[in-house]
């Protein structure tokens, strides 16, 4: 049992692990080994206090170099589910249960809308994470939404296992797919199906049958992680004192609103540690 | 006519400062050339993300360098009056009118509550600046506090410029008093008067007959400094978007509540700079 589960690893994350870690808990933290994609590119910030006119490569450097120095790690694992257990919280990430007293949601703000019925077929045929759940497809037919260059590897992984994949881009890539994929020009609009997954619809209205949707995003957004979970507008609404609506579980950085900054990230980890001692210690 | 006026030059200051000097906002930052007095003393900082296991001094040393190399500069006086005049403010330093759209507070928090009738008598007897008012009282009867060793210049000045000089201090100091001081054994409680200051009462009851007090803090009450501000117990009242109760009057940092950390100051201090530059462009 963890005292956190902190998902993200971006600066919020990283300031709430580093207050936790000081007062020795057990801290199970969710994310990126490059931690902050975001901040990794970017080319300037000149108003992180202490770390005058750094570049984002510099700095994501210098945060990882003071996680590991405090022996800090990182679980390279996407968490795809939260439920709240009793009194504490149960997280699922790459299929593996994990479980934490607290949770800290400090994975960025989602602004990408998921697709209509999205939310209707979560483990009924809507996968977001292909390592986890590419098996149970094997051979079958399936469509693949990917929005970031760094999830290649699973759409690669899928065209393996699968029969005929479709599969959608938000960027552009060079490398060639396999044989028994189809790219697809239009984006996806809607998850169709019954008591399961049966296809998806694209936005020029035409219709493809598939038996699984994998929605590969660099971020997978709060209500889908965690049902219930109140939102404000594409923000998980909390306090000051960064609490959600759930007891025991705090939200910090982008995703509880702007500014998208690494200074406000770095703040509101900060004070969700220290609520989380608070809430730990009752 | 300033867009703000930053009083207190700790990491929420700094952090609200580099942001609106970024966006080309004029700005008059009152505080300390040394910045932040109480970082400057900490030991040891080891959650303060991007600059691991650093001295308050090396910290402190860095945010100065920062300040000066981003062309801010840090106003060396003490703030002791601001009030709204129309849509904006008036705030007085040293005797001298300042004029600013917007103000940010980030002075820290005032833990020492002030005495039994003070409020009641600024500006008719209770002064927060030697030199500002000393001259007021040559040859004068004055009681002085002063809760600092760094405002021994100006309890200095009081007894080179004033009659008979009661003070009391909160700290032990070598240096010796002048021939006209009287070292107070018992803390002031209370500041008698009509109209105007008429005496001290101390603890144990006795009385003093002086004109003025000098209530020499490194910090002065908010609710002292702006009349109606809001408070929640020994903080300023604020909301997510670090707003009190004044349209156009932001606070940051200690001064708004629990933790006492740098990383929560420093994103408050950005948090009130982007809300800031909203209000202005408003």
């Amino acid at each position: 049992m963890y005292d956190v589960a902190i998902i993200g690893s971006g600066p919020a994350g990283l300031s709430a692990a580093l207050t936790l870690k000081l007062h020795n808990k057990e801290i199970v933290w969710f994310g990126s080994k490059e931690l902050s994609e975001k901040i990794e590119k970017s080319e300037k910030i000149a108003n992180y206090p202490g770390v005058p006119m750094t570049s984002g490569k510099d700095l994501n450097t210098a945060f990882m170099k003071q996680a590991e120095d405090m022996g800090i790690e990182i679980t390279d694992k996407t968490v795809t589910l939260i439920s709240r257990n009793g009194d504490t919280y149960m997280v699922l990430a790459n299929n593996e249960v994990h479980e934490a007293k607290t949770i800290l949601f400090a994975a960025g703000v989602v602004l990408a809308k998921g697709f209509e019925q999205e939310d209707d077929y979560v483990g009924r045929g809507v996968s977001y994470c292909a390592t986890c759940d590419g098996f149970l497809y094997k051979g079958k037919d399936v469509a693949v939404y990917c929005s970031s260059p760094k999830l290649e590897e699973d759409v690669r992984y899928l065209e393996e296992t699968c029969g005929k994949v479709y599969v959608f881009r938000t960027y552009k890539t060079e490398k060639p797919d396999s044989e028994n994929a189809v790219v697809l020009e239009k984006p996806i609009k809607k998850i169709n199906g019954g008591l399961k997954v049966t296809g998806i619809e694209l936005t020029d209205g035409s219709e493809i049958t598939v038996d699984g949707v994998f929605c590969l995003r660099s971020a997978i957004a709060p209500t889908t992680l965690l049902a219930g979970l109140q939102m404000d507008g594409p923000h998980i609404a909390v306090n000051r004192q960064q609490e959600t609506n759930y007891p025991g579980c705090f939200a910090a950085g982008d995703c509880t609103g702007r500014p998208y900054q690494i200074a406000k990230a770095v703040g509101e980890g900060n004070v969700a540690a220290h609520q989380i001692l608070e809430y730990l210690s009752n």
